[in-house]
């Protein structure tokens, strides 16, 4: 069941270890969904209880550590020898003995003699609590804590050519979904009807790949709530006049291709219909503008030169890294397109640029997910660029 | 919007108050969505980024803290004066400047003059990193911090009626779930073919009652991947002489009712059927044992009681609490049934019971949601209670 080349993790391992040296890092504690399946191709919904990888300057291979009845899927998903698939007994699970699945971890890095090792550990991801650093702390008097928050992030950030084909792929879902979701919005329908149409197409893929379940479910406010872009839907019918955002994505392995669009349910107002004019051909120019090279705060700026002929103003960012993840989000959190950001593009960085402009009731949104190339930028995706009207 | 009267947040809030005045502390700082829900209606797919609630025993609602743009998400899902909904600006998410959100929070904090309080945090919650924690620590020099883990997750653990009542819906949309999981498994359907068409009906839910995301995506291990209770679907194609494991919930309003079945494509093996009627037998004779007052191990014993009768042994915990979550969990994280946990069942309680017998190739398994009546329990759906072959 290898996504990859075991020599493709093998590149991921060295990449990762190069960055450990350099933070001065010897042992990696990765408790991230995202991170353990990019460092050891394991793939489970088994996140809601603590697990994570080990990674050591001196050790061949990362070590799996996680809830027993989940090394099962660790066999399965990964390329790990059996000695590094590693596994807590069901007490360890939300004990009502005092145990917990951290202090296996520690007893797996004493076993490993790396109990006055350099630690990294990522400090300000979900999935690691405050609790976990604590009882590490306790098991591990000796050794070094040190803040890996994006390590693994930096490394994923730059995606190989079969990564990219996955994100393809999840590219060839996502119009698919899209065309599912603007054909099933209507007046009088449920907005849970639309969703579950959505669904249907996020998961069933097309014929040639199948789907897989998105990090972020379809987001589509509407109606009252059509400011409010994290609302999910609700048993509401649509009704006449109203415009409905879809941001929703595909998915295929893992990795994600996702896609804003705005639909409005009647004749649109002529400021709609006057602000996603100047969206889209604002991100066009701004896309004709990314190339390797220059940084994400330029992009942003040429977004927001662009927009202002319009005198139209976007307050959130332009623009952030995505590529392989688990829910809660499918961004990567290393690099967005907004003032400050330094990082410089560089081939096969991808991103969604997703503009935000909504006055008062009246608004549009419609976004991009691209792979930047060797000298400018490609969509994963072709799906009509406007405000759909119906 | 509200799902609930504004008196059942305040009967909410002042229980959780009292629980505060117990464990000393008097300001308590919810990262948890469900909880951050429980306690103010608060719906929105937005715990990507940081958030929370902040609850004073001197203060009468609670406060909202998250991102500018779901703010509007918070004036439209819940009953918080607008006062009490604050925001951050986007530069604080994921900042390349060096603000962090929790910076914010403790502003809030300072602004209220809290900055000497007890403070209560959920130190092993998911959603708290530790980075989080540090910031806190930070800001705050003279606050002392408490764990409050699950505090509010205890007074979440006994629903009200109008809890009951949508989960009771979650049980009739999960009643539909299964059937469409049970018809559409087969022999050469691909498993993200399956997975969709469950997908949709747990969305749509029924005519009356429209679906919500479950916390957990549909769960279908089968094949090579069946000792493997996590494992998601893939493009594969069902075989010929598989067992299928369905394990899904239905979902209204954040509100479960999960459900595992298991499917045979074929003639099952005359040992699986044993084992069915065992476990099936098993089930419902710890259920009939279930009743206000006895502890949840001495559930356990029973069912492991039951079982031994068979020769059959379940490694893992029989069951565990659950109600309104979020992704990645529908459990509640405060009681298991298994040895060592003495919670004595309440009226109210509500939990989800799934033995997990698997020898090699060959097993089981058969949930049932429930919830603890004045003198019994009762399922939260009617659904057949066998091995399906088919």
């Amino acid at each position: 069941l290898l996504l990859f080349k075991e020599s493709e993790y093998q590149e991921r391992l060295s990449r990762t270890k190069a960055r450990m040296e350099e933070a001065g890092i010897e042992v990696l504690f990765s408790c991230h969904p995202a991170n353990m399946n990019y460092l050891t191709g394991y793939d489970g919904w088994s996140f809601y209880v603590h697990q994570g990888v080990l990674v050591a300057l001196d050790y061949d291979e990362p070590i799996w550590i996680g809830r027993g009845m989940d090394a099962n899927a660790a066999k399965v998903t990964t390329y790990l020898s059996e000695d590094n698939i590693r596994a807590y007994a069901d007490d360890y699970v939300h004990s009502p003995v005092g145990k917990h699945p951290i202090d296996y971890v520690a007893d797996v890095i004493k076993e490993k003699g790396w109990e006055d090792k350099s630690i990294g550990l990522e400090m300000d991801q979900f999935y690691f609590t405050h609790r976990t650093y604590l009882v590490l702390e306790k098991h591990l008097p000796n050794a070094t804590f040190k803040d890996a928050n994006h390590l693994v992030a930096m490394v994923r950030q730059i995606k190989s050519k079969q990564e990219i084909e996955y994100m393809k792929r999840a590219g060839k879902i996502a119009e698919k979904v899209m065309q599912v979701g603007v054909d099933s919005v209507e007046v009088g329908e449920r907005e849970c009807d639309v969703a579950a149409d959505i669904y249907h197409a996020q998961i069933s893929g097309t014929k040639e790949y199948g789907g897989d379940y998105p990090a972020i479910v379809p987001l589509m406010p509407a109606g009252d709530g059509i400011d409010a872009p994290h609302l999910t839907w609700t048993e509401r019918k649509y009704e006449e006049n109203e415009p409905v955002i879809l941001e929703l994505s595909g998915c295929y392995n893992r990795y994600h291709a996702p896609m804003a669009r705005t639909v409005y349910l009647g004749e649109p107002p002529e400021r709609m219909i006057e602000i996603s004019k100047a969206v889209i051909e604002g991100l066009n120019k701004t896309l004709d503008y990314i190339e390797p090279g220059i940084t994400c705060e330029a992009v942003e700026e040429k977004w927001r030169d662009t927009l202002s002929e319009s005198e139209l103003v976007d307050a959130s960012r332009l623009g952030y890294t995505f590529g392989l993840n688990y829910p809660p989000d499918w961004g990567e959190q290393t690099a967005s397109m907004r003032p400050g950001d330094k990082t410089l593009l560089k081939p096969n960085m991808t991103f969604h640029l997703i503009p935000i402009i909504w006055e008062d009731d009246c608004g549009f949104e419609l976004s991009a997910a691209i792979r930047v190339t060797e000298d400018g930028c490609e969509k994963f995706y072709d799906f009509p660029e406007k405000l759909f009207a119906k």
